[in-house]
């Protein structure tokens, strides 16, 4: 005996989602069906049509179903800076935080061999046809502070170097309103060995 | 600037799930659309058929998109059992952990008058028809072990006294594979007082 074929169904797919397994799958369906039927028909439509409609920026790899993201498309922003993340959550984080407003390169991912995840993998070709336009004069390089991500900036300020633009990382030290005990040894030995003369 | 529209509906939608947040919404629309764009698809589907096609149970109120669930529609239960869950995942919680094999009725939630949920939201017009058949000769009353629980326990055995039905209440103790040591108080308690001759 088990809960009906449609129930079953909507179970299984909705283990497809990272972090939710069979026990968070029944409470989430039990929930939708019991409380928020509408919720789940948006939800339901809202995942089909981006399925079928969301793919990346033919610039910077943005998700988005137009041609061309809302900040590749916009007047207005300084196309000699270009900035490399790793991900659409990151480019959201920048602009929110930063004032930042030059354009995005959004990489999908990080440099990682033992997956299968080569410079082709991130869009190398297209960030090489970005810098071969000439317009970019600095590359601000955002990856994580991971191993990956430091692999992929070593990687990508390689790629700046042959296209003669200048490369920039953003700067990593003691996180602001933190308490140097507990920042863990290797931020620290970081931001000591990266500092900086105050003038 | 923000993520495109069919990216923030996503997202948004997303959100309408118990347990997730803006940030765990983004992480999963990144994960479906990067990594599983046919679980999406998938799910999207299933979402809109549920919300669409899945009822109650017309004698138990178990979730079905038939006219009666499984339990009920089948040939060789016990129907002169009863057992009466708070939740559909109750009832696979019983039907997999005892073998009992008689017929359930599903409350889908407990008495909670501050909430405005009395005995009509909860089916006992269905329930009492039920006992009203006559068919049923013990109702087990399965409720979670918790104050309103409690409260609908004790509403549930009011119910089956007024039909003539006996009443029993599943067992309430220290769990098997714990150590008293470490076993709530009132657990204990309740494991004290209710204590049974070896026999």
């Amino acid at each position: 005996m088990s809960y009906s074929p449609l129930l079953v169904r909507l179970i299984d797919a909705l283990c497809c989602m990272p972090g939710v397994g069979r026990k968070s799958a029944q409470r989430i369906a039990f929930h939708l069906l019991e409380r928020d039927r509408e919720g789940a028909r948006v939800l339901g439509d809202a995942l089909g049509q981006a399925a079928q409609g969301i793919g990346h920026c033919k610039r910077c790899r943005m998700f988005t179903e137009a041609e061309f993201c809302s900040f590749c498309a916009a007047d207005g922003r300084d196309r000699a800076l270009l900035c490399v993340v790793e991900s659409p959550a990151d480019v959201m984080a920048v602009e929110d935080a930063t004032g930042y407003r030059g354009l995005y390169f959004v990489l999908m991912g990080h440099l990682s061999p033992l997956d299968g995840i080569g410079p082709d993998e991130l869009g190398a070709d297209q960030l090489e046809a970005l810098l071969n336009e000439n317009e970019t004069k600095e590359l601000i390089i955002a990856t994580n502070p991971t191993v990956e991500g430091d692999a992929t900036a070593h990687y990508l300020a390689g790629l700046a170097a042959r296209h003669g633009v200048q490369a920039s990382r953003i700067a990593h030290g003691v996180p602001l309103g933190g308490e140097l005990e507990y920042v863990d040894g290797g931020t620290l030995s970081h931001a000591f060995f990266g500092r900086r003369v105050v003038d």
